[in-house]
C-alpha cells in the first residue's frame, strides 16, 4: 500500500456537482489500495469574490487579515469534499492548512512553506480515511493564518508528497502539459514526460498550468509529479528527473510572458551622476527589473532599457516622472505594446539558435530585447508579431 | 480604563455598508477610552447559504465537516470587520475561536465553551488594538473546529465578557428585551431591566431575543448584559442580579412557544406492562418529552399526554405507529395545532394566577395543558386562542 497525493484546483471544484465528481475519483483511487490525500482550492470564482468583498472596504487591505479572509475559501472546499466522500460511503476527514500541520515562514499573502508535521494526517491515513488538506495556507509562527499566493494549491500537495515520501497527481482543468498555450497555437500536441528544470523554466518565463515555487519543491524533494485532467481520462504529463526521459527533444517548449515592458532613458551623459540617479529613483519606486540593457551611442551619451514587470505600472509612471524631472536633458518613455516569447529546452545550441535568426530574416520578424538562461532563449517582440512568431516557432520544433 | 465586549448579530454584519457602520460603532467605544473586544456572527444570510450547499451533497452531513464549513461564515467577517477598522485609521486584528484561545467540549454543532485563555486577547489590548473575535465557534481537545449552537455568539460574547471580568453589549437588530413579542403584541413596552433569572426563563419558554446559555453564563459569572439596537441610539435593556432592579413587577412577560405539539396516547391497559412499552418505543425515538400528564379514565385505563418538541416531528410519527403496531387496542395521535404561552416573573402568586384563570372564563378560553415552575405559569392553548390570549394577558398585566 503506498501513499498518493491528489489536487483538485478551483475550476474541478466550481461546483457541488463536480465536487460529486472528485469525490468518485479519489474513491476509485482509495480503491486501488492506496492511501490518499487530497489537496483542494476554494470553489471556482469563491475567492474573487472574497477579495470583492475586502476591496469594497478598502482597496488595500492588511494583508493578515486578506489571509484571515482569503483562507476561509479553501475550508469551505475541505468540508464539502469530505460531506461528498462519506456520504458514498467512505471515511474521510478534512484539516485546514494549520491541522494538517503546514507551518509558513515569511510574509502574509505570499508566505512559504517552512516545514510539515505530518503527525495527524499520517494517523488519519492510517486509520483507512482519506485526508482532504486545504490547499493555500498554512500558520505562521504567531499563529496567524497565512496563505501562501498564486498557485499555492500545488506547493501545498507538492510539499505534502514531499513531506509523506510519496507521488503526487495534479488534477486540472487542461489534459496536461502543452509545448504552447493551445489558445495561441491549436496544433500544439502535448507533452508526455518534462524534467523538473525545463517545467520550472517553462514557468518562470510565463507557462501558466504550474507555479515555479511548486515544481521546484518537486524538484529539490524528488517528487515524481503528474499533470492530468479532472474530467477527461486521458493521458496526462509526467514531469520528473533527467534520467526518466526517453524521447529527448532539444527544445521542449515556448513559453509566453504578456506582462512584461520595456523603459528606455535615452541621452544619459555617460560622465555624470546620470546613471546613479537613475537607479536611485528605479530602486525607490521598487521596480521588479527583469533585464537591464546598455547601449552607448557616443562618447559621451549612452542608453538604458529595462524590462520591466506590467504589474508595476503604476511605478514605471512614477519613475519616468522622476527621472525627467531630475535628469531635463534625458528622454524616458515606456513601451506596453510587447511580449516576451521564449524558446525553452535542454538543447538551446548554435543549431537552435540559428533556425530561430532565420525565422525573423525570412518573415521581416524584429525584435527589440534578447536575452539567454540556461536553458532558454527569450526574445521581446511588438505585440503586432507575436501571433506569427509562435506559429513559426511551433512549426519549425514540432511542438 | 476598562474593557467591555460588544456582540454584533447577522443581520447588523448583513451588508459592507452595515459593517461599515459596526466598525464606527465599535471605534466610538474605543474613542471613549475602553479596550474593546468584538465578537461577530456570520454576515446575513451567510450560514443558511453553507448549509444549502451542504445539504445539496447530504441531507444528515457529518458533524465535525459541517462545523468545520459553518465555522468559516464567521471567519469571514471577522476580517471584513478587522479591515473596516483598520480603513478607519484603528487598529484592530481578528482572532478565530481557536486563535481566541476558546476551548470546547461536548459534541459538533453544540459543543460547549470548557475554558477560555484570554492571554492572546489581553496581549493585543494591551497593544491598544481592538481585538475581534469569531462568535459560535472554538477548538475541542483533538484539535478540531467545533461550533455552538444556536445563539452561540451570544455565548461567545459572555462567556469571554466573564473571562475578561467585564461588561457585555448585545447590539441586535431590535431595541433590547420587550415582555411580550411586538409582531403579536405592538403595544409592548421595552423592558429596562430583567433579572438574569426571569430572563432565562423567559428564553427557556421561547422568548427569542437571547439564548438561554448566554444568559445562564451571564448568571453564573455575574456579567452585566446590555442588549441594545445596532442601528438606532435608543435606551436597551439590563439584564442583571435582582438587587440592581428596582422597577419590582410580578410578571416581567409573556414567552410564546410555536414548537410544540401534544402526543396523546388513550386507553393504555393501566394493569399491564402497556406503559413501559410507551416509554421503551418513546426513548428509542429519542423524543424530546417536556411535559407528562396521566390521566386514569376509569379503574383499569388510563391515558397518557406528551408535549413534545415539533422540531422531532418526523419521530412523533414513528413513533405513534411503533405503538399502534405494537398495542393495537390503544389509541395514539398529535395535536400540531397548539401553542405554549408563558407567563414569566418572579411574582407568580396565587393573585396573578387568579387573574389568568379569570381571562380564560371570561373569554371563553379553554386550555389543554398547564403547568408551572419557580418563575412561571404555562398554559398550553390551541392556535385560535393564540393572538387574543397574548393580547389580554398584556393588557391586564401591563406589559
Amino acid at each position: 500500500m503506498s501513499t498518493i497525493v491528489h489536487k483538485y484546483g478551483g475550476t474541478s471544484m466550481g461546483s457541488i456537482e463536480k465536487i460529486k465528481s472528485v469525490a468518485k475519483k479519489v474513491i476509485l483511487e482509495k480503491e486501488k489500495g492506496n492511501d490518499v490525500v487530497v489537496v483542494v482550492s476554494a470553489m471556482g470564482k469563491t475567492t474573487n469574490k472574497l477579495v470583492d468583498l475586502a476591496k469594497e472596504i478598502d482597496t488595500n487591505p492588511d494583508k493578515r487579515e486578506f489571509d484571515m479572509l482569503l483562507s476561509t475559501g479553501e475550508q469551505i472546499s475541505i468540508s464539502l469534499l469530505a460531506i461528498a466522500i462519506q456520504s458514498l460511503g467512505y471515511e474521510a476527514i478534512s484539516f485546514t492548512g494549520y491541522q494538517a500541520g503546514i507551518k509558513t515562514k515569511g510574509v502574509h499573502a505570499k508566505s512559504e512553506i517552512d516545514s510539515i508535521d505530518t503527525d495527524r494526517i499520517k494517523e488519519n491515513l492510517e486509520q483507512g480515511k482519506i485526508v482532504i488538506v486545504a490547499g493555500f495556507q498554512g500558520i505562521n509562527e504567531n499563529g496567524d493564518i497565512t496563505t501562501l499566493g498564486r498557485g499555492g494549491s500545488d506547493t501545498t500537495a507538492v510539499a505534502l508528497a514531499a513531506a509523506l515520501g510519496c507521488n503526487c497527481i495534479i488534477y486540472t482543468d487542461v489534459e496536461g502539459i502543452y509545448p504552447v498555450d493551445p489558445k495561441l497555437y491549436p496544433n500544439a500536441k502535448k507533452i508526455d514526460f518534462i524534467s523538473y528544470k525545463e517545467m520550472i523554466e517553462m514557468s518562470r518565463l510565463g507557462a501558466g498550468v504550474m507555479e515555479t515555487t511548486s515544481v521546484e519543491i518537486g524538484y529539490k524533494n524528488n517528487v515524481p509529479i503528474y499533470v492530468a485532467s479532472s474530467s477527461k481520462d486521458t493521458k496526462g504529463t509526467y514531469i520528473t528527473e533527467n534520467k526518466n526521459i526517453i524521447n529527448y527533444k532539444s527544445v521542449i517548449g515556448i513559453a509566453i510572458d504578456d506582462h512584461t515592458s520595456i523603459l528606455t532613458i535615452k541621452d544619459i551623459l555617460s560622465k555624470s551622476n546620470d546613471i546613479s540617479t537613475v537607479f536611485e529613483i528605479l530602486s525607490n519606486e521598487n521596480l521588479e527589473i527583469k533585464i537591464i540593457n546598455q547601449i552607448a551611442s557616443d562618447n559621451e551619451h549612452t542608453s538604458l532599457s529595462f524590462v520591466v514587470s506590467k504589474g508595476d505600472l503604476g511605478c514605471v509612471d512614477k519613475a519616468i516622472y522622476e527621472i525627467k524631472s531630475k535628469l531635463n536633458h534625458v528622454e524616458a518613455y515606456e513601451d506596453l505594446d510587447v511580449s516576451t516569447i521564449s524558446v525553452v529546452g535542454k538543447g538551446i545550441n548554435y543549431h537552435v539558435i540559428n533556425k530561430i535568426f532565420n525565422i525573423f530574416k525570412e518573415n521581416n520578424i524584429n525584435f527589440k530585447q534578447v536575452f539567454t538562461s540556461e536553458l532558454s532563449i527569450s526574445f521581446i517582440v511588438d505585440n503586432k508579431y507575436k501571433q506569427r512568431f509562435i506559429e513559426l516557432l511551433g512549426n519549425e520544433f514540432d511542438l
